[in-house]
């Protein structure tokens, strides 16, 4: 997507042919700063530290930092040591694990001289499959805004919660997608983006996409969605997810469950879009989805660009008040009007995802 | 209620029996500063700047304006200046002129020698009616806290969404008086406080008073409570309102109605606390109450406190990302399980109101 004006994908190649840029998000929405990568303890930082973040552009960095770790020594101790210290960046991301699976993959049996040239060329696929899928959530995705806009005439009202963005994948991102599409389309759109507390994804992130692209949005508290409904001025939800189960229940970012509630309660479609990695096959019940509980200083504590345009830290509550922080809940399917996945639109249960999933519907 | 031991209410008199003493509560939840009041200008100040907010306290301190004001001048014409400046400060708090209606009734047609001593009676009159009443809705809550524990055997946890506590009243609070009165009897309770973005009341107000009080406690994002009641972790939900319908439609700090959205999927009793003038016997239809859209900064920049300890606002959207910023929602009768006022519990209806307040029942 576009930031004022160029195209941009969250991870790049440079024009040297080996180093590789990135966005760091830790500085957004405040500095849009480019950094490069060119050891492997830079991509592995890049991923610890959240200079990258979001499932398929940890992926997508990790297997980059497979190339930058090669490119030092091809050897298969060298190729080990790379893939457990970028695997120990962050142990519960699943593309993770997987992207370095891919390159590795890849690489066991190949002799040395040529290990770096093909780790690129799996990274580089393993970016291309990213944007590929997500553009195809867009695609079916973007059916729904249009119908929405025929049916009305007026300007589609899309609320989102947290970030799924291009900044969280490789480029057009998952949730975000279909309203890059209505917007490249010329149907007019509008987002209301959840701000997202306590990492506040959605007053930094997914403002600062839309808006560097050109997409009209509003930034909300996460307080206000259940009101915006209820007023008619939502005509559809659409979330990302981080898992979803067989049978469509959807791990998502806390207070996705409190926006589904509100959308059911005043006939506003929930859709959850996805790519389908995301869905464990082997989880049925959504509430078998362990629940990350997440340091409590995200709550008690906020960064924010000062008067001075310093980016400074500050405390929200009161000393000695404890804190509570559940990072993800689980929206029952039968709240969820449908997922948006690279195949198309399916029903939220097993019956729906079968159908478009058939390889996985002997379970 | 008490701060580290000692007893306090939101609004006193000082120990020369003029100056009036209050919480500047925009220096809470890092600083706890008293301030005197010594002038009409004073009074008006600390309402207008929010140093004392809440219904109830706003009311009592514009009481104590008017004898302020009548201090150094008692004649029809300063009685007429100063009712006007009040009422200016905050013009949507209807505490507020009834406050400055009732003092001004009560020295109408008195000499003026013996107004100043009249007002003090009438401003000391209205801080103990305000604190008979909420001390009564604690001693109908605890009821319902008493025997859940009863029934459980365990901790009882309650859920509170922005700040009804004693800083909003004179004293004990309204959605907080229960949980005081609970405390009080050693039934062991526990509130999940919603942090209550924009304005962040629960993460600085109603856990400030909790904790300094020795009320244990959690601060929680407010996207956090519809998890929480799908774990079995509240035992039933307490909010504040800042005005009911007739039929028992509550408008309340926005978010509540998620909440109360959950409450329901969860079959968790939400229970709202109010003092019967909160009570709007003109409106049935709770979406007839006007919303107050409130200025964008609130959501767009919080003031915290910084390494330094200096409070200091940071902003946390992207330049030029809109805002919008609705301050209250309005939660329908139907997900309220029981209206806790100081004649005792009550369906969230006009029959359940009709019976307890049969004076208004007539419309």
């Amino acid at each position: 997507m576009k930031v004022d004006g160029t195209a941009y994908r969250s991870i790049w190649l440079d024009d040297d042919g080996w180093g590789v840029r990135i966005i760091d998000q830790t500085r957004l929405p405040h500095r849009f700063e480019i950094v490069r990568l060119e050891t492997l303890e830079d991509a592995a930082h890049a991923i610890r530290a959240m200079l990258v973040r979001g499932a398929p552009l940890i992926g997508a960095t990790a297997a980059y930092g497979m190339c930058l770790a090669l490119r030092e020594d091809p050897s298969d101790d060298a190729m080990q040591r790379a893939y457990d210290v970028l695997l120990a960046t962050r142990p519960t991301a699943v593309n993770l694990r997987w992207a370095l699976d891919d390159v590795t993959a890849e690489l066991r049996n190949q002799p040395h001289e040529r290990r770096v040239e093909l780790a690129y060329a799996c990274a580089a696929r393993i970016c291309d499959d990213d944007v590929g899928i997500n553009e195809a959530i867009g695609n079916h995705g973007v059916d729904l805004i249009r119908a929405t806009h025929q049916r009305t005439g007026q300007t589609v009202n899309v609320l989102t919660h947290c970030n799924a963005g291009w900044l969280a994948t490789v480029d057009w991102g998952t949730a975000l997608s279909p309203i890059y599409k209505a917007h490249e389309e010329d149907i007019p759109v509008h987002v209301w983006a959840d701000e997202t507390r306590p990492r506040n994804q959605g007053a930094s992130l997914t403002a600062w996409e839309l808006g560097h692209h050109g997409v009209a949005h509003t930034v909300i508290p996460d307080n206000a969605g259940g009101h915006l409904m209820q007023h008619g001025l939502v005509d559809l939800c659409i979330t990302g997810t981080d898992r979803t189960s067989a049978a469509g229940d959807v791990c998502n970012k806390i207070g996705t469950y409190l926006k589904a509630l509100a959308a059911q309660h005043n006939g506003v479609p929930f859709y959850v879009a996805l790519p389908s990695p995301t869905i464990d096959w082997t989880i049925e019940d959504g509430r078998a989805i362990p629940i990350e509980e997440r340091a409590g200083s995200e709550v008690s504590h906020i960064a924010g660009k000062a008067d001075d345009g310093e980016v400074v830290t500050v405390q929200l509550t009161p000393d000695g008040s404890p804190v509570a922080n559940p990072a993800f809940d689980v929206t029952p399917s039968g709240l969820v009007t449908g997922l948006i996945t690279e195949r198309g639109v399916c029903q939220a249960s097993r019956e729906g995802l079968a159908r478009l999933f058939p390889e996985h519907a002997a379970g």
